[in-house]
């Protein structure tokens, strides 16, 4: 209950005191909204003080619209009166409510999403009532959904999985930790120098090592892999994160003879946004190659769907998935059995299917808009785009004096939320890179050409000197 | 998409040997069941054969139920004819459709759970359709359930928390995976003998080290506590599981004090079960005592709602939130925004307070009824009750010849999932406690009776001996 020692209120009287005090907390937010005041009698006979004196400093709080009373039910804190609280929203909203337009966000994929249909599937989940929506869950997820999943990977990936080796996990980086876990104390592991940031944040505080390797067009260069130490490699073999490079048939091959050479040797295949690909069709996962149990395979469904949804999938090879079960397995699994059966019906429904197309067709216009703004704006003299064929980023060079940090407080400046490929790598070698990561699930089609004039007006400049130069 | 190497097929014809592959793949769940199959264009195409070859392979598969076609759609896998994921569901199922009682389980959890006003509020949520659904949420959590918690602690149990502190996750071991990243590299942590095991297992390749402290009736020991190289002390001060000891007074206070003398020392207060208390005030969290920022508060509503829900949260000091913000709120929330809205309006509707209540009545009658039963059965001449206040367990120790192997394997023959008190132990050298951990929450009224009487029988050579003896 709540507690103030009356001995430090001094000259006042002590009615006053305690209004003050209490009205400090609710302002404050220790006291929160909606929560319920002790009773007049508890308070006094807590505080040792009279009822009246309770009831004083209650009318006072009353009169000023601090707290409420409920008849029969007592007292009740005013919500919205809590200024720590109201600043918390804000904060926590700015990020959401924020009219800046942020390249880093993916603000469509809200848009796009097929509410509808997924609010329909809860309520029919909901309304056929599976017992299995109140019983524990097992550790590696509901069989339907990792049925639903094996079912998706086999027929657009040609994935041949068991849905015992699928773990269901709220998040990559949720799994991601798990799979650290598997891996035990100071393993190696390789890394891209950029494209592996989550990974490499996940390992705070964990004992793993790393191996950097360097980034180029046909994704992670293996020229240093037999040398490393590494004993995984983590690897986006369709889209390299940010750039999209996409790993060459030579390298695949080195990665997985690399990995048959060791028992302790894996491959770590994060596929994610691989579905985003724009022309042609995209070469099946490393997975498929894979006849030696090696890799390891992630995906989620948060990119693809709405990031309010946090559910990822791992797929481990037989021999590490017995593992799991052995040391692993007493980790609930950490997303709800009600989300796990509405996305089972909204895969096994087709609707994902369908979504997916829509998702590619909005971004691939989404792409050719930016581009021909781009090509279309002062820029060209200065700018080339990377030509990518996946994923929702674009990839642009400027050809400029300032440095990546200058290019991002200048565009922050214009309220424009600008990450450069530099922000994506590990070691703080890789200052300047001169490349802009466009995030093109970041603004509606109508806000590009004034965003795209935004990045004209950052690189004036360097446009100025090349006009003069030529 | 699927493939097979026609070479090998020796004599058979082609359709005969494709159909013997897909139809093994089905068996085996290779490929799942509601699966789509390649049309027979495609396939005919990628295997470089005849479609009429493709065509007669499905046919015969058609034939005998191992496929379906669906107008206008193509070729789908028949559901259930996967022996593969059969094997899985029995597997996966045994958890919970498992017929043996099961001491270490919850399933009255589940009975109790008012499963309509969940639905009812769950559609609400829905209809409302709150923007908030489908944004990202923030790394922390809603700030609505932040707001409900914040007010349920402080009616409840007179904990001031601003909502800024908590932290939502899904389970106590993710928020224990996230504290212990926070911690950073070989942080020496205390902990209980028994009753920290989840907490120790989410260590499992971290670099934590831990200081082992013995439990008596008060809760934790504290005799070596300042020798000990621990920096942060784990405790459940309300209630020790499994035994329900208590924290006294006076080991309060000697920890708030260590905590004190040292800027990087914490306690680390799980408060787990703590609403399940039958007679009696329950002393305020150990929170509620701390003054210097100290105490990391955590518990859990996938304990007193239904296992299924993946809800926990964890309340740091201001100091520990902002560096927690700066390094680890990447992680994104893991419990959807759905079940977060649902649990505010569930707390906030005075539900959660009604369930709690429910629970309690519930729980003690259990307990009344299962000491009744061991009190009129031959156990009495050898078992002895601990007399436990809170929580959902009973210990039982017995005076017997076997060893608590001998005494869980008796139970198993038996269908009696029984644990010990030393299955609870983190270093294994308490082998033989001879006391058997009963958890009242794990069969209905009606079994009690039929269960007491199998413990009698596991214990009859014990029980006839002590009457010849006498």
């Amino acid at each position: 209950m709540i507690t103030y020692d009356l001995s430090t209120r001094g000259t006042q009287p002590k009615y006053e005191f305690l209004y003050r005090c209490i009205r400090a907390d609710i302002r404050t937010g220790v006291i929160p909204g909606s929560s319920k005041l002790p009773s007049k009698r508890e308070l006094a006979h807590h505080l040792n003080v009279s009822v009246s004196t309770i009831e004083q400093a209650y009318d006072l709080l009353v009169s000023e619209g601090y707290i409420q009373a409920r008849p029969g039910s007592g007292f009740y804190v005013t919500p919205g009166k809590d200024e720590g609280t109201y600043q918390d929203t804000v904060q926590d909203e700015a990020q959401d409510e924020d009219d800046s337009i942020d390249f880093s966000s993916n603000r469509c994929s809200q848009m796009l999403f097929p509410a509808d249909t997924w609010a329909r599937l809860m309520r029919k989940t909901l309304s056929e009532r599976d017992p299995e929506l109140f019983e524990t869950v097992p550790f590696n997820g509901l069989l339907r959904l990792r049925q639903a999943i094996a079912g998706y990977l086999y027929e657009f990936k040609g994935m041949k999985v068991r849905p015992e080796c699928i773990i269901i996990g709220a998040g990559t980086e949720y799994l991601y930790g798990r799979l650290l876990q598997l891996f035990g104390d100071r393993r190696c592991i390789g890394i891209g120098e950029y494209g592996s940031v989550n990974l490499f944040n996940v390992s705070q505080g964990k004992s793993t090592l790393w191996d950097c390797f360097s980034v180029d067009k046909q994704g992670l260069r293996l020229d240093n892999l037999e040398g490393s130490p590494a004993e995984a490699i983590h690897v986006s073999p369709a889209n390299h994160f940010p750039t999209g490079a996409v790993l060459s048939d030579e390298r695949r091959e080195q990665l997985i003879e690399w990995a048959n050479e060791r028992p302790e040797r894996y491959i770590i295949e994060d596929d994610y946004d691989s579905e985003l690909r724009y022309f042609g069709r995209s070469k099946p996962p490393l997975f498929t190659q894979d006849t030696g149990e090696k890799v390891i395979y992630l995906n989620t469904f948060s990119k693809t769907l709405v990031p309010s949804l946090r559910i990822s999938y791992m797929v481990l090879p037989k021999t590490l998935m017995e593992i799991y079960r052995k040391q692993l397995s007493f980790f609930s699994c950490t997303v709800s059995s009600f989300e796990q059966l509405t996305l089972a019906e909204f895969i096994m429904g087709g609707y994902f299917e369908r979504h997916i197309h829509r998702l590619r067709r909005y971004y691939s216009k989404q792409r050719a808009a930016f581009i021909d703004a781009i090509m279309a704006s002062p820029l060209t003299s200065i700018a080339t785009l990377d030509d990518m064929e996946v994923g929702t980023h674009l990839l642009m060079h400027v050809n400029t004096n300032l440095s990546d940090q200058e290019i991002a407080q200048a565009a922050q400046d214009k309220g424009l939320r600008l990450s450069m490929l530099s922000d994506y790598c590990i070691e703080q070698t890789v200052r300047n890179t001169h490349y802009a990561v466009i995030n093109i699930a970041s603004v509606e089609s109508g806000k590009i050409d004034s965003m795209v004039g935004m990045l004209s007006e950052i690189f004036a400049e360097d446009i100025k000197r090349h006009q003069k130069t030529n």
